[in-house]
């Protein structure tokens, strides 16, 4: 029986959804859509396709006079898929969204890192209570699917340590720096130029972006509860090129490296010099973390930390874990 | 609620699992365990680090009249864990074990690959018949929990290719022949003297094992029908270290690569020219698997391929996994 969603975003991730689910039967109908200023219900379903062409003539996914807030409270589904731009400082409003799912008993995926990193034990709490799933793989390292290894596959392990690359703008600025020589001004520069960057790059340059990913695996899979204050927080905006070049010379690079180490409540986010051949030396935009476990011992995992289809395969993957789930069997 | 799980093996897979139980409070409750020779059946538990004591001091787990399959058939469990020694050629005893499970209504967890191999698809019809759960992650890779990874969180991705260094025996005969300069029979002899391989490598060496964990990961989450008879073939047990040496004068060193690109139909294992620096190249005894997918490109996974706790910590993934799901819930 196909899982009924409703997509709540049509930015970078929802079109990489929407363009998966216009070339691939995975059992998933749409039957409502919103962006920032229309929305659509169909208990019928949408055409992803249609949707997609719709978005592109006129900017819009559907009835300027449907709210996103109208569709999350209207719309017949079973998972509200919120993937709405991060607010990583109110979390709105794609906590309330969330909430209204919940209290409708709809489980819900999202890639919004605001909700997870900010009211994580609430809302999970919420979850509890209505019998449903919270899912939020694509709000930590991308297409790498961690928090599903960690919390499920991994179940029986302690984990001792996890260090990771967790954001693709600076591990792209830094292998550049290092690769090129260029300064993190002229870095930096071509990561805007690429896309990579935003024309603001704080977010990520000052390493607000990988702290929050650290205080969504802290809080979710470790079972923690600390916020962006809990960690140590430096950036790689004040790096010199004098630094990365001092590295290189002993066959070594500086990348920003998260770390968490649970039984010392440890939480940093730092420029890290490491040997250039060490697993957590990854290139250009890709992610990757190591975990550090009682059982299985050091696990590594690398994959690309963003990009639309990326991100969608994430969403993807929680929208059929539920359905698998609770469709019950195998 | 706990979970109850009788427990068929005791070797270093069986072993691995009760010294975790022993050590953490999983929820698992033991409520049934044979070896070769013996067996016990308690409704009330039988407590691990007693039962792993008794195994020291007399060699046997319980009682010498019963039997693993009385076991299977009586004792009072949720989910058969059979971790008993691999027949690759009759899948036995092992396969008749699970099947009774099975008709119990019982899931199934195995780090068995004979069953798998042999039977996935008999077996898997079994399951969903009986509406039960077999898992088997332990039988791929080790602690890498590659099977659930592509299973379920890479679910709305079709698998382009994947590369994988699956045995953890050659993998170190390969490293030590590259970093010492080893003949490929002074390398296996050490492997064999530090417990890596076999008395009678041949399982290994001449890529059995490897082409085996193919089969179930072509049969398993690639939804194939193939058999060891599809796959190309070759092992390291002719490699000379003249090759090697040749490889390592142009940076690049040899490693015995599992190959499988599911459009073309092509299944192959043999040792490849790699460069030194490739994420392929992983040291000693490690495993690591590329996958190539359409939407989330290409993600890496390394980490040990075998040992006690680390494959326990995969049949303890599994077991948690179907605890979780049959609970219903988060």
């Amino acid at each position: 029986m196909p899982v009924r969603i409703a997509l709540i975003g049509t930015g970078a991730v929802g079109k990489g959804i929407l363009k998966a689910l216009s070339e691939k039967d995975l059992g998933i109908v749409l039957t409502g859509v919103a962006d920032s200023r229309s929305g659509d219900i169909r208990g019928e379903g949408i055409v992803p396709s249609d949707l997609l062409k719709r978005k592109k003539e006129t900017g819009l996914c559907g009835d300027p006079s449907l709210h996103a807030q109208d569709v999350v409270q209207n719309a017949p589904y079973d998972i509200l898929v919120e993937v709405s731009p991060t607010d990583a400082t109110t979390g709105e409003p794609a906590t309330g969204y969330i909430r209204t799912a919940l209290s409708r008993g709809c489980h819900v995926v999202t890639s919004n890192k605001g909700p997870v990193a900010l009211h994580y034990h609430e809302l999970k709490q919420e979850a509890d209570n209505a019998g449903v799933s919270l899912r939020f793989e694509a709000t930590v390292a991308g297409a790498i699917p961690i928090l599903h290894t960690l919390g499920e596959s991994l179940g029986g392990n302690t984990i001792k340590a996890l260090y990771g690359v967790l954001n693709g703008t600076c591990n792209y600025i830094l292998t550049r720096m290092a690769e090129e020589g260029l300064s993190y001004k002229q870095a930096l520069d071509e990561a805007r130029t690429l896309g990579y960057a935003e024309a603001d790059p704080t977010y990520d340059v000052k390493g607000i972006d990988a702290a929050i990913k650290l205080v969504i695996l802290a809080n979710t899979v470790l079972n923690r509860r600390i916020s962006l204050d809990d960690i140590d927080i430096t950036g790689i905006d004040l790096l010199t090129e004098e630094a990365i070049r001092l590295a290189e010379e002993q066959d070594a690079t500086i990348r920003l490296i998260g770390e968490i180490i649970p039984e010392k409540n440890l939480y940093r986010l730092s420029p890290r010099i490491i040997p250039r051949y060490h697993p957590l030396v990854v290139q250009g935009s890709l992610n990757v973390i190591i975990v550090r476990t009682d059982l299985a011992g050091d696990l590594v995992f690398s994959g690309k930390g963003a990009g639309s289809l990326e991100t969608a395969s994430a969403v993807l993957g929680d929208i059929l874990s539920i359905r698998d789930r609770y469709a019950g069997g195998n």
